[in-house]
């Protein structure tokens, strides 16, 4: 069946029944003109959105729509993480050809209502619309935070180390695996991380509240335009420069030996490439290997000290072991530029 | 110049200037990871999303973009009024041809950010992306009501009377004569209030509140699908049924001249148009009157009686004078429907 035959009201009735769980804060959910929430006394609210265009950011053929759903909502969820704050709601606005299958809608909204509730968060709104172009997907995400643990951009100094969760250019190898510009590892299976890190990338959900939460971070943004451009944005907001060093940065395997397939330094990937969804943040110069190790402990989640905020006259710059350097130039992923 | 050529963080960057004042419960807005609001001690957080899509809900050579701005924010600050609420914080995510004129951007945001600053509001985070299809605008917007005092669509009672704001079908009447369904009049100026009607609808924010505020209405919602279509969500979601009479419904004497032109009943327009932002709520039987004299003395805009909450087995019937009746079937637009 296909959702032009369901009609608006028809779907809205189908995906009422397939919502996750609803958060104690939701007083009203879907259903009425608007949602009502209760904000916990005493925190902020967090509102983010993010849009994926068909064509742009997704093809069809390339992603599952159940995977397509956990993605749409995993990008939000970092962004509510990189400012130290937890996921609470989420609106899911839809707008879709008359000729998707039903079948397609049902399995985008499992994929994205068990991501939220995964993580406690539940749909307390939306709008579907027919489309006379591909599909576009806008979520917004809203979340909560102590406000005095919310972690900025703007609060790294000179001085400061430079942290990132995780590892980097897994998505970009995964993504240039699916576009064919890198060979498939044989047996392809060793690619099967690569790929889930572009298609299902993994929010930094726990590790964000607790760097905030334990005040171990100054600045902390999320890896989505690449590490040269998302530091980029912490540098401009902080008023900084930044050193990054080349053979700290976390590249796994996997993306070592796509990398070598594809007849490129991985570093490209690493550097340039961007929706890694790890959290870049910023520690006082004594207390970094401390945060690193915390982290790690509480959430198994790696943390590597990649390089050092210095003053903004420095520029940004990627050094190597020999002292060799080049500017950490920005190639942010820029959604006007051809699809 | 087009947006292409600027590209996203340089429309960011230009559009950052163009905001309205930042709202007294904003502590963060646009340009961090997401926005970081304080909301007020004892209020509930009100959340609603719309989605206008090129071709289905607009387009381009009928509305200027400042118009279209002022548009989009307009329908949700409808439904933020139709809870009893008061708007506070918007996000605007615009999906775009990259060959748009940076012009479209600078109207489409001027119309947006004076709506909302015209009603305190700000505009606090979004999304600027390219397109591969036409213009698609989701705004999310964020508003604050009085726990206590919140107006839900399931309040209505048996022997509750049925009132509603301003007029009905003008929007119809104007996208009739925008569509060349209906002759336009002559001399052409007469049309003004009924294009405005449907380009730029005026949500009513003052009347919401001040209802709810009041403990004036039992329901309430916003004409947005049709009064037949609403009133089948009222009807649903209350366990109730209803009569209205078709001589109180309130039909503006340039509409009735509009439909005497387009050989059609301007109850057509009124009972099935929709996109007329008026808000329709019910009351206590002994104390409809006041409330229609009270929105009314405080507001300035007139309030009708316009028909009865019956039980649901009495189903929803629209009365003429004379007795005769017909169902109140519901044509909701479709935005699955042809374009």
């Amino acid at each position: 069946m296909r959702i032009g035959e369901l009609g608006e009201f028809g779907l809205i009735e189908r995906l009422r029944g397939r919502l996750p769980p609803p958060h104690r804060g939701t007083v009203l959910g879907a259903g009425d003109d608007t949602a009502a929430l209760r904000p916990a006394p005493g925190k902020l609210v967090l509102a983010t959105c993010d849009v994926q265009v068909e064509g742009r950011h997704f093809r069809r053929e390339r992603i599952r729509p159940d995977q397509l759903g956990r993605r749409a909502i995993a990008i939000n969820l970092s962004d509510i993480a990189a400012m130290g704050g937890e996921p609470r709601h989420g609106l899911i606005s839809l707008v879709l050809p008359p000729d998707l299958e039903v079948a397609f809608l049902d399995a985008f909204y499992e994929g994205a209502g068990a991501e939220l509730a995964r993580h406690g968060a539940d749909i307390v709104g939306g709008n579907l619309s027919g489309s006379t172009g591909g599909i576009v997907i806008d979520i917004t995400l809203l979340g909560e935070v102590d406000a005095l643990r919310i972690v900025r951009r703007s609060g790294a100094r000179p001085g400061d180390a430079l942290l990132v969760t995780g590892n980097l250019g897994a998505s970009a190898a995964g993504r240039a695996i699916l576009e064919g510009v890198c060979p498939p590892a044989a047996p392809p299976d060793d690619d099967g991380p690569l790929l889930e890190a572009h298609l299902t990338p993994v929010a930094r959900v726990l590790e964000g509240p607790y760097i905030a939460g334990e005040g171990l971070a100054t600045a902390m943004l999320d890896v989505s335009d690449g590490l040269a451009g998302d530091l980029g944005h912490l540098c401009e907001a902080s008023g900084v420069g930044v050193r990054v060093f080349a053979d700290r940065l976390p590249v796994s395997e996997a993306t070592r030996r796509a990398a070598a397939r594809a007849g490129i330094d991985p570093l490209e990937w690493a550097v340039g490439g961007g929706e890694d969804y790890e959290l870049l943040f910023t520690a006082p110069p004594g207390r970094a290997e401390d945060a690193a190790i915390a982290v790690e402990r509480h959430t198994g989640t790696p943390v590597s000290l990649i390089g050092e905020i210095v003053t903004p006259e420095r520029g940004r710059r990627l050094i190597w072991p020999d002292g060799a350097e080049r500017p950490l130039a920005a190639r942010s992923w820029d959604h006007f530029a051809g699809g």
